[in-house]
């Protein structure tokens, strides 16, 4: 790095830390702030300060808020919980503009091999909001890969003897795409769990 | 954008404003902030105001500089001058450690479909460091396309009669490429400039 001045080697170092940003590319954003206004720059700066010291986690449902309690935890109907494993999977949900419930994030998945026990992510909060007694249905709304898949089970199971219905996402053939192109596991998927039309 | 609360949105759409960052990408920029410690995200938002603050053209070359005028200027042989578009190209030179001379950046190259004239970039400041008599060569590196060529073959002639040395740097098939796969301007000019050896 000893080619550029210290106050770019230091900004493009900032940059790599971007999630696949590699030094070319964090060298590209550091030349645009370069030849960006004071004004831009700084507002640039200022909107991550901002975003660290506003954004905190909702109280009831784990959610980015600015408040204590966000705002679809404000609004919506408590009787349906659909879990996830992140605040971003939320917004994938609500990009649908169907689901009218509310969510519950677990921050995490269930992963014996990073040394993620079920103790280390939001189970208990979930059990304790199921435990109110309001609650109808938790959908289980985690990834479709090995972690997610164990969490759902492992929730499922601690969820069901409260009386409460507890529901998967289901898995199978993405629309739109050709069963050619189907990965194996999940036409395996979409075979043993096909419907009767 | 009204998924997102509003500082995270702010702080997406000051991401997007990078080269070649879309929205799902700029998203992800903004989660990865949004994890760091406050520490961390201060230290970024801190490097990109140091960055814009102290970040000045060199009076000599007008690369990036802290000084009056660059590391390089202070220190180099002027006896030989480099003619680049930007900044950037200088650490492509350097990184070769062979070239001992001094840049010059023009901050642009003449281009009229842009409006860009040859008084919009610095061509006068290039004129006045040659006419200061201890320039020999000039080497011309801005990039091999249209406007490249066309700010390369101007510089020369208004440089000629000044009795200095215009060069400009090769062009042919790049080495470790496949003859098969060179394009065929490239090869053309490979041809025209073939050398005997």
């Amino acid at each position: 790095m000893d080619v550029f001045i210290e106050p770019i080697g230091r900004l493009i170092n900032e940059f790599s830390k971007l999630p696949g940003v590699g030094k070319k590319t964090a060298q590209r954003y550091a030349y645009k702030i370069i030849g960006m206004s004071d004004g831009e720059a700084r507002a640039f700066a200022e909107s991550i300060v901002e975003c660290k010291r506003k954004v905190r986690y909702c109280n009831v449902c784990g959610n980015f808020t600015e408040d204590e309690v966000c705002e679809i935890c404000k609004k919506r109907d408590g009787s349906t919980i659909c879990v996830v494993k992140e605040p971003k999977d939320i917004i994938a949900m609500e990009k649908l503009h169907e689901f009218k419930g509310m969510y519950h994030v677990l921050h995490g998945v269930i992963s014996p091999m990073d040394g993620v026990g079920p103790n280390d992510i939001r189970i208990k909060e979930l059990l304790s909001r199921v435990q109110d007694g309001s609650v109808q249905e938790v959908i289980m709304a985690t990834n479709p890969d090995v972690e997610g898949e164990a969490t759902a089970m492992y929730i499922a199971k601690i969820l069901k003897p409260l009386g409460v219905k507890v529901t998967r996402l289901a898995h199978g053939i993405p629309i739109g795409s050709e069963l050619e192109y189907t990965d194996e596991v999940t036409l395996s998927r979409a075979l043993s769990e096909r419907k009767q039309i």
